[in-house]
């Protein structure tokens, strides 16, 4: 276990950024992309299947993981890691962006957030204190702090009020973070992220990343988009943002997405992904390869002896036939989810693998057109 | 591949039977359990975990296939083993025990059965011959004649009138079989099962045995059991059926069952199961262990770290806490019921691994008892 966080630039190519992150559990290679494992489970994959395909790091929900079982009961049990079996780092949400749309009767203050469980009905409060703790019991390496999101469109003032209260809760969970390191209950090398908003304002994403720029933390996410803005609109809000973060701490651009939206973030700057795309998608029957989407619903596929993709290293993109992967989804059987979401995890780290070759070798824009083209194509 | 179907016994120990049978993809050790991988999967486990559990043939539903993805697909992709990528021995049953408990609006003739699929309502026949031919299709190793099973209690006549209707079919499935064998759609060393009837009437049972017996088909199934008849009937039907089967021939009891079913089945000169029970069971919360079963959903498990069973070589048994499976089970995770499924089947195998070294260590009773002793524990 190494004991700094430190994050290494080891190239740049336009916008675009190679590095490395160490933390607790082992380098994050970057740009990454973090699958999303909710309960303590990237859902139909084996933590086995993530490894071998290339993940470094998977992202695990505060929300859902204070319901059930929660984070006493994780921590009791050896933390996050030793729960769900994966010995690679962890990086957790802070549950705020989850209370707000999953859960029932929610209050906001400038306190925190009350509401009550999508599961049965009980109350709970998270401030950013509570959010700290929560995360420091999981055992993240990388923790986020509680934040307000709002939903776009929205009036400006809401969305100045949200940036306000968001930078008084990154003092807040700054301070936390301290005390519970202080306390011993954040290890050396656990990092706390702050998170930049501000909507598609120009103006207040200057003001929210200059703010927590001046706090110095030592990672950055880019949070409130994806939320209903335009493609055009949240990657002009990434390209404007990033300028005004330091360039020596890792971006993390929240929520975000299909494979060409991961190669024009990269493009603007930003390090580190999480999207439930790959696995919802693959649960819904739909692949990802090089050749663009392939809904495996469809009965052009019925009699297809051809793999996924004959060149993959995933197993599940590789030596099941699309007439039994089509097979399976309209059976409804298991193994069809289970393989679509291997192959589809798979297919992402693929991408971002090919990313960071093409970054290190200066050729990204050259790669990211003619690979937007092959994804374009569709199937 | 191997161009003889043979069976050898190799050890008898008070009734129960230690053998092998040779198939084309492989030897099958008996006693032997057969996972049930109905729309060509064992749900929610993967080929290679049902291999690395020990596991020598698997069975198939003829009545699922033929509807979908159709015999002729599969036929036209490889067939069974290569779709879906398993190449040890498969075992198919004829469609007929399912046609009658799935299908709506089905009609049963001295010629066959007529039904409209659950899936869409379309119309099929399957007759002796169509059950063969669907068989030879899926390329399965070992095949099942088409038969009438009757659901218990059922007036005598009904039993009867269904054996001599399964006997007459017995004479057209092996005539059948012949046939497309000398076409070449059935290979070398493929065989086809007898399949007896007759309820719990103790004369039907012997009359329905040794007409088959006369047939001289290369293995035998006993059918029409565990239909609603008592434990204790089941049994008692078994011991004496097998009196009147060669004793050089394999012996199949279909559709059984829990451990101490398979126990007490196997001292009774049973060699071959299926039963849907491991994996069900799996994706039901609950896994079955030397110390009887466990129900993961039972909350007495939230904060316990110890896994199912420590000495299995299984890794869903060995390497995740009851704790975890607890919390995936109640959050109904595809990931639960994938590892209960795989530590069920591993469950399964080692059984019937036991059973096969005691056998062949002459203290299959002593065994047996204390093992039923155990797994009665319960937990």
């Amino acid at each position: 276990m190494s004991s700094a966080f430190t994050f290494k630039l080891l190239a740049t190519n336009g916008g675009a950024r190679l590095g490395e992150i160490e933390t607790p559990h082992g380098i994050i290679r970057t740009p990454a992309f973090m699958p999303v494992g909710t309960a303590a489970t990237v859902k139909a994959v084996y933590t086995d299947q993530l490894a071998a395909a290339g993940v470094d790091v998977i992202l695990a929900n505060t929300y859902h993981l204070m319901l059930r079982p929660t984070a006493e009961r994780i921590a009791s049990l050896g933390g996050l890691h030793n729960f769900m079996r994966w010995e690679k780092p962890i990086l957790t949400d802070s549950g705020g962006f989850q209370v707000m749309s999953l859960a029932k009767l929610r209050k906001i203050t400038d306190d925190g957030v009350h509401f009550q469980s999508h599961l049965d009905g009980a109350r709970y409060e998270l401030t950013p204190e509570r959010a700290v703790e929560i995360q420091c019991l999981l055992g993240a390496d990388i923790m986020m702090q509680l934040d307000e999101c709002v939903a776009l469109p929205a009036p400006r003032e809401e969305v100045e009020r949200a940036v306000a209260r968001s930078l008084a809760w990154a003092e807040r969970s700054k301070r936390a973070f301290e005390h519970y390191r202080g306390q011993g209950l954040a290890r050396p090398g656990q990092a706390l992220f702050g998170i930049v908003q501000g909507g598609i304002d120009a103006d207040l994403r200057r003001r929210s990343a200059e703010a927590l720029a001046a706090m110095e933390f030592p990672g950055y996410a880019i949070g409130g988009l994806a939320v209903g803005e335009s493609p055009g609109a949240m990657l002009e809000t990434l390209a404007h943002t990033v300028q005004w973060l330091p360039a020596d701490k890792p971006r993390y651009l929240m929520g975000v997405g299909t494979p060409v939206d991961l190669i024009e973030a990269v493009a603007r700057g930003a390090d580190m992904f999480d999207c439930v795309l790959p696995t919802r998608s693959g649960r819904h029957g739909q692949a990802f390869t090089w050749g663009g989407k392939v809904n495996l619903r469809n009965a052009r596929h019925a009699d297809d002896p051809a793999p996924l993709d004959p060149a993959s290293g995933c197993p599940a993109a590789r030596d099941y036939s699309r007439a039994y992967l089509h097979h399976l989804v309209k059976a409804e059987e298991y193994l069809g989810a289970m393989l679509l979401s291997w192959a589809n995890t798979a297919f992402y780290q693929q991408l971002m693998a090919a990313m960071r070759t093409a970054i290190g070798e200066g050729r990204f824009a050259a790669w990211a057109s003619e690979t937007k083209a092959r994804l374009g194509a569709g199937t």
